[in-house]
C-alpha cells in the first residue's frame, strides 16, 4: 500500500478544524497588533539556511531536506521561516524607513530531517512573528505581548515566560572566558565538551548537565551598561502590564543569530514532556546585514502549531466549533432526489448550511445520519409532496414537523433559524 | 544577493490579503456544501504520482520536483493533491459506508518544474475538492456548483462552463478506431503524432491542430446507452439551476485518470492569455483501486489560486478590505512612550486596533503614518498630559479633538466605534 512518508501527517476531522480555528484565532491577534502576512517560498536556496541558522547548528548539519534542481542548484526545504523572511525583506526592499518598524507574521509547514517522536514530526507547521528595525524596549514588549496574547486569546494559561538577554561583544569575550574557566572544572557530557569551543554558550542549553550549571557566573553580571538599561526597561515595561516572568540567565537559543533580548513560552503542564516550549524568539539585529541587507535590526518568535494544539488537548480546551447543519434533506424517490438538487443549491445560496444523503440509505439510516451531523432540520420529500409542491420539515430541537409549502420553504427555514 | 528559487514568490502587502480573502470566501462556500479540509503532507513518495497521473504523463514525465531522503527513498514535491488526499483516503480508511459520500476539500501549495511565466510559477497555490462514494449526476452537480458558486461569491461572472463525458471501456475502444482513421488524413504537430499511439485521446487537446479537429467524429455519439443516460439526468439538473453549459466533446483532461463527466471554466477575458482556465476537474472512478483501495468512486476539481486573483484583477474586482487601524498612539516623550506601552496593550484586549510609531517620527511624519494607515483616531500623549492623567483623541472623520482622562480612554473609544 502506498504511504504517507515517514515523519508526516494527515490531518482530517476535528483535528484539520482545530488547525483552522487555531489560525483564526492568531490571525484575530495580528489584525489587533497591526501585524500583516507575508508568504515566502516552501524551498529555498541551501546558502541561505547554512548562512543564517550557522554551519554548526544542527538545523543545517543534521536536519534539513537538501536537494538539487536540474540546474544543480542546491534547494533546502524550508526548517524555520525567520532566514526566509528576512530574505524577503532584503530582496523586496521591504526596509525603507517609511515602513518601519515593518511588522509581518507568516503562517506555514516547515521541515525538519529528524526521528519522529510524538508531536515532532519531520513536517510541522509553524506560526511567527518577525519585526524589522526600530529597535526599542517598547517593541521588544510588543513582540512578546502579541505572543503571550495568542496563548491566553486560545485559553492556555499554566505557562511560565522566561527570559534574558544574551551578551554580546566585547563583553561576550569577558564573560565566555569566565565561562570557559568554570566549565573546565566539571565533568561534562560529549555534546558540551564539544560546543565549548565552537559555541559556548550554546553549553548553557544542554539537558543533560543543565544542573551542574546552578552555581556559575550568570551573564547578566556581564552585561554591558547600555544593554543592562535595556534590559530593565524592557522588565519594567512587561511587569506594568502584570506579566509573571521569570529571568533565565541560562537561556540560550539553538540557533546562533540572537543576540539581546530571548525568550522561551513554556508549558508547566508535565504531559507536555519534550514538547513544553509553545514559542520561543529573540532579538537577531545583525542577521538582515549578514543575509546581505542594510544594517536593520531584527527580532521575532515562531510558536509550533502542532504543540499547541497537544496543549489544548491536555488541558482539555476545545476551540473549534463542531460542524452543524440547517438542513439535511431526504429524498423518498428519485424524482424527489433531482428536485433536491435544485433545492440544496436555492439553500446554500439563501446561505443555510444544508446537505442530503447522495448514498441509498434507508429512512431510518438517513435520520441517524441526520443527527450525527447535528442538523438543526431535516426535510423530508417524496413523491406525493412533489406533485402537491410541499415538503415536510422536521425540527430537530422543538420534534415539531410541519408542511412547507415549496415558495414558503426558504422563509420558513430563515426565520427559524 | 540571496534571492528567491526561480518560479517561487514571495507574498504580502495587499496580495496577501487578497489570498487570505479568497480562501475565506471559499471556506465560506464549503461550509456551506458541508465539504470538509483534508490536509495531506507537501511531499509524498515518487510513486504515488507517476501511479495516478501516469508515467507518461508531462507532469510526472518533465515537471516534478524529485528527491531522495537519506535512505534513498524517493519523494517528490506535490505536484497537485488528487493523489495526496485519495493516498489519505485509502490508508486512514475513511471510505467506510458511513462516511459516504466523503467530500473534503484542500487548499495548499503544489509545485512544478515548468517554465516559470505571468502566472505560473514553479510554486503555486491550489485550491480543491475531491469526493469519494456516492456516485450519482446529482453529486456530479454537487460538485460543479460548489465550484461555480466560489466564482460567483467571488464576483466574477464572465466565463464558460465546459463539459464533457470521457467514453470508456468497449465504446472507448470503438471511438478511438473511429478517431485514429480520422485523424490519419490529418498533417498533424509533433506532440500529437506521439499521442496518436500512446494516447488518442489527448489528441483532441491539442492546441496547435485545434482548428483541424472540428469536423471529426464525436465522443458523445460513441456512449454506451448508461453513460448517455447518466450525462443527460447530470445536464438536466444543471439546467434546472439556470447554468449556461457548453458540451464540449473535444474536453480531455491532462491527466490519464478521469473517467466519465470532465469539466473546466474557463475565463473569457482575453487577458487571461494561458491562465484562462480558472478551475477544471472531473470524476475518477478508478482511481482508489488503481492505488490499492476498494473500488470507491470518485470526483474532484482544482482551482488556481494565482489564477483566480489575476482574474479579480483583470475584472477590477477587490475582495480584500484596506487594512485600518482604530487608534494610532502618537506619545511625545520618553515617558510617554513607556505608558504607550501598556495602553495599547489594554485597547488590544478590548479588541481595537491599535499601533504606535516605534521609530523617532516627526509630529508631521507620524500624522501621514496616522493617515496611511487609515486610523478613525489619533491619541496623542507628552509629559504634561502623562502629569494631569489624560489623552488627546482626535477623531479623524469629524477632526473633532478631546480630552479623555486615562480611565475613560476605553470607553470613549469604544462608544465611538
Amino acid at each position: 500500500m502506498l504511504k504517507k512518508p515517514r515523519g508526516t501527517e494527515d490531518i482530517f476531522g476535528k483535528k484539520a478544524q482545530d488547525f483552522f480555528a487555531l489560525e483564526m484565532i492568531i490571525r484575530n491577534v495580528m489584525e489587533l497588533y497591526n501585524i500583516n502576512e507575508v508568504r515566502t517560498p516552501i524551498f529555498e536556496s541551501y546558502d541561505l539556511f547554512s548562512r543564517s541558522a550557522g554551519e554548526s547548528s544542527d538545523i543545517v548539519n543534521k536536519e534539513m531536506f537538501v536537494f538539487q534542481d536540474r540546474k544543480n542548484r542546491s534547494l533546502a526545504l524550508r526548517p524555520e521561516n525567520t532566514a526566509g523572511v528576512v530574505r524577503s525583506v532584503i530582496e523586496n526592499k521591504l526596509y525603507l524607513e517609511e515602513n518601519l518598524p515593518l511588522k509581518q507574521f507568516y503562517f506555514g509547514p516547515m521541515f525538519r530531517y529528524e526521528r519522529p517522536q510524538a508531536g515532532r514530526q519531520r513536517q510541522f507547521t509553524q506560526f511567527g512573528v518577525e519585526i524589522f528595525g526600530g529597535k526599542s524596549p517598547s517593541l521588544d514588549a510588543e513582540l512578546i505581548t502579541s505572543g503571550i496574547e495568542i496563548l491566553s486569546n486560545i485559553g492556555l494559561q499554566d505557562f511560565s515566560v522566561k527570559i534574558n538577554y544574551l551578551i554580546s561583544g566585547e563583553n561576550k569575550s569577558k564573560y565566555i572566558k569566565v565561562l570557559k574557566d568554570s566549565l573546565a572544572k566539571m565533568k561534562l557530557c560529549e555534546d558540551c565538551l564539544n560546543r565549548i569551543e565552537k559555541n559556548t554558550l550554546r553549553v548553557l542549553d544542554c539537558k543533560v548537565d543543565q544542573e551542574k550549571f546552578d552555581n556559575i557566573p550568570s551573564m547578566s553580571d556581564f552585561l554591558s551598561p547600555e544593554d543592562d538599561q535595556y534590559f530593565k526597561e524592557y522588565l519594567s515595561i512587561l511587569k506594568r502590564m502584570d506579566f509573571s516572568l521569570e529571568i533565565d540567565a541560562k537561556l540560550v537559543r539553538g540557533l546562533d543569530y540572537y543576540t539581546g533580548i530571548v525568550f522561551e513560552i513554556v508549558s508547566n503542564d508535565e504531559r507536555q514532556g519534550s514538547q513544553s516550549t509553545l514559542l520561543a524568539g529573540g532579538r537577531y539585529d545583525n542577521l538582515v546585514e549578514e543575509l546581505g541587507g542594510p544594517q536593520i535590526s531584527g527580532a521575532g518568535f515562531a510558536l509550533g502549531i502542532e504543540r499547541i494544539l497537544i496543549a489544548l488537548e491536555n488541558a482539555e480546551i476545545s476551540i473549534s466549533q463542531p460542524t452543524e447543519l440547517d438542513v439535511y434533506c431526504i429524498p423518498l424517490s428519485k424524482q424527489a432526489e433531482l428536485f433536491t438538487s435544485s433545492l440544496l443549491f436555492m439553500l446554500r445560496k439563501a446561505g443555510l448550511k444544508s446537505d442530503t444523503s447522495f448514498v441509498n440509505r434507508s429512512l431510518k439510516s438517513n435520520f441517524k445520519k441526520a443527527e450525527s451531523l447535528k442538523s438543526k432540520n431535516i426535510l423530508l420529500i417524496g413523491d406525493k409532496e412533489l406533485k402537491e409542491n410541499y415538503v415536510i420539515i422536521k425540527n430537530q430541537t422543538t420534534m415539531k414537523e410541519e408542511k412547507v409549502k415549496f415558495e414558503k420553504i426558504l422563509n420558513f427555514l430563515i426565520e427559524e433559524l
